[in-house]
């Protein structure tokens, strides 16, 4: 049976302790509260899960406890994102065991390269992968915006859908174009202020970071669009933007979409909020805007 | 006794045999090459050296051989860059018992950060580096170029010298002038076409990755820089000139200058060219152009 | 009386004889064209009206003559942009003696120029005009992105308005968010992708380089848009992704769209499609091309 | 009797009175300065002589006026880029008729265009041309850099060089490289801290901004770059490297050489510093720091 990927995936944040380990009752905590919003699937270890900056021994821990408690009432999604292709296939197998149902790939993301080198690392690791996998656009950190071309080649390798994270309304509207006639196809968006637009121009879902503290309300965005309902729609945008303009516009910081969003769940005590370095949780005075932000939203 | 660099610090490659093992003899080879051309330090596991693409288990014995193979005779750096801290500070811990001189490094490369996280994270790695460190500018790679006043906050933090690898002849040379009254902060050039400018400026040498393959062509300018020939630093030039517009513009690939290097010292007989994925060797095609252009280098 | 903008304002182009003047008849016949598609204005030398590439003299006679064409029967624009601010100046007042209700001013576009130098223009230009003003946001050729306290600074001065043509879909929101309690301040885009999506969010209209040859099909857009009515508008949104697929993607020229939409017009046997260097008209394999897009989009 | 170009060549700025007219007796007075100051031609209305803001009346009253004061004493080159090609005729006709010896030109630059256009351009442009013409890259203003294959292109349709204010020394040296062989088509360059660099690298001269203060450094440093003196040269370009951190580093516009130009003549009781819109001259703040730096520096 093929997994069809659609409706929201939120890009799981991974709750970390203040001594940098697994925060394991918060991670129970949220994907309670991910679950209960209505959510079509969680992906760990994404940008937002700051994967990168962990150990692969977290990773690791991490996959195994969120299969665990998510217990196959959603897919699970794995990023194996990685600079070294063993240890991406180190990831992926270990998912497999786990119980994850497929992979998230992005570029690897130290060399500057290609369109063809990303197409000969497609084909280096491809064979390998345990289970099925994600084609994952993220241009701002892997430098690389994956061609409509290389996103076609991806598919005929068997990936069963793409992420968009590129912000470029014009490729993703080109995307679902091009991969209309393959209703098992998915193409997923990244950008959450996209998401009705996206539905209603023929996309699949959304991995949206914001549905890690209000998973209801892009679920019901989803389902308006679905609808085609424009009046329930521009309200519940509003909403959205109000996300934008308050809990992801806190500092100047490129990250403040995830510092933020992490914040956010910690204010909501539904998990710790410290983050690996490069990136630092929110100062109190941050914090304490994050708490008002949070507040206004009234979330049920 | 601090250690104080200057001159030519080949950023070694890393020879690997076609399974994508480390190739041994070549190695050694390749060390012997670059020390009887008279270099001035070697530099293990920078961009040249593929190190993010390598597994931790491959960087530790390449770290442990090639200390072992070197046996004190110049100064090794290695390079410690990666996303996560933990992983750093595991390969630097390698290094020091391998017997390495000091780390290199670069900012985590996967999050676009700002000056002010890069500090940050200098906090929290610096305090348990086991070996002095150079901090290394590559925003080509990394998305972060360094701003001068980190510069300043890493050399506060113990910092012995900054690699520039901008291609920003500009911003390197107002590195020199901000650190001239300080003789033991190195400035080190990345860009080998700048080699000669930067010592006529008062920078003090150049991590030049064409030294892996004509190590004395390196050298020699350094000397003649040092002396203020301008007849000799233009003929030799022309020589570095020559290697940019051959053996460094094979094909478009943006990290051509790592492939060409790769291979000339395969078509050299030093080593094997075998590199890991994203990046691959050259094509039959590519390796014979490679061929004519060391030919007629006729290096010696 | 105060002159609100709303609705369609065709950027009309500039029909020039094969010798570079003035095509009379084609000029009339344009302008019968759009005030029978039902637009809502006219604006004379933008950027597809070609104004830089034209004499003083020519600008004049264009002027003169749409002014008595078009009768009062719908609002004139005319872009005044210009490197020297006299010449400006010279183009405005001709613009109020043959009638026109309105100028249109973009940055002086050679020099690089900060958001404080734009404001110390508008100081130098604003009390010498004659007639009410627009913004016009065009960074693709000015090189300036006007920032949304310099369109307030401009307001204050007394604009009565601004079109964006950055094709920035997140800051023309912006736009609107900021002007939208002045209901007599129009937010106008230039981006025709974004017209549904700009009268949802609270925008005034598009000056829309596809109303040139197609009018009714951006005035329908607009009105469903008024109606909240979305399957009218993704039916409708249909033809301006072909109008983009095609007729704006003949060659790989930046100019694509003026140069798609002149010859649009010619192969509707409207006027002729010489262009000013250093633009030119299409060959004759692109205009087939061209006219098949005109033919199958059947407009009557 | 061929013009062949080579040594210093001020772009001069354009004196303006108060009231923005011509400043004739600080025209004379500028003349003077640059002739006795050694240079080796003069260049009307390019950037620094901000043609584009001043009207045709002006810039044909000063290309009089600075023809009849410099009276062949040195070759006079005029700038004639203009986005309507009929005007840049005008300004070249009327350059001819005052005795200038050749004109410039630079892409026109208002619509993004490229390298074929720009040939397109100039075949409509050249074979109307009364004088010699020199090719002039300026990117920052233009938006097109120009390539290599263009400038080959435009010495087949008869120019005598090229002027490159890219910026980007590893163009210039492939300018240089490309046309070595042709020792009557000059390379000139723009940036003046490359020009020891282009000189010793086998370029032609310099178009150095700074020439119209400090004409005599300018000229020094051609000469001893001419003698391969490298002790010389480093001393020189010391004074090269004062005037850049501070002279052309007052204040954050993007047009600061030229505003800080303009005003080291008008401390150095030379002509008046009044600019043209959308530039303005210092205030009187900035204006004493110039003052200052033009007393350290110490002009004879």
């Amino acid at each position: 049976m093929k997994l069809v990927l659609k409706g929201i995936i939120p890009p799981m944040i991974t709750p970390l302790s203040d001594n940098g380990e697994l925060d394991i009752e918060g991670l129970k905590r949220l994907i309670e509260h991910l679950i209960s919003g209505g959510v079509h699937g969680i992906f760990l270890l994404g940008t937002n899960g700051e994967a990168p900056s962990l150990t692969y021994k977290l990773r690791k821990e991490l996959i195994t406890k969120a299969c665990a408690y998510i217990a196959k009432r959603v897919p699970v999604l794995v990023g194996i994102t990685d600079t070294s292709l063993e240890h991406s296939l180190e990831i992926a197998e270990h998912s497999k065991k786990a119980g994850a149902d497929a992979v998230v790939i992005a570029p690897p993301y130290y060399f500057p390269i290609s369109q063809n080198e990303m197409r000969d690392y497609l084909d280096g690791l491809v064979p390998h992968l345990p289970l099925p996998f994600l084609l994952y656009n993220m241009p701002g950190c892997t430098k690389l915006h994956l061609s409509i071309e290389t996103v076609q080649y991806a598919k005929s390798l068997g990936a069963i859908g793409v992420k968009d994270s590129s912000g470029d309304l014009e490729y993703s509207h080109e995307l679902i174009d091009v991969f209309k006639e393959d209703s098992d196809f998915a193409v997923i968006i990244g950008t959450e202020a996209f998401l009705s637009d996206t539905i209603n121009y023929g996309g699949h879902g959304a991995i949206a970071g914001g549905a890690n503290f209000y998973p209801k309300l892009f679920v019901d965005i989803y389902n308006a669009s679905l609808k085609q309902d424009l009046p329930v729609i521009t309200e519940l945008n509003k909403k959205v933007k109000y996300i934008y303009d308050t809990i992801y516009s806190v500092g100047k910081y490129e990250s403040r979409i995830t510092k933020g969003t992490k914040c956010a769940l910690s204010v909501m005590d539904i998990c710790n909020d410290y983050m690996a370095l490069p990136l630092r949780s929110f100062e109190d005075r941050e914090r304490e805007e994050i708490k008002r932000y949070i507040q206004k939203l009234n979330i049920k």
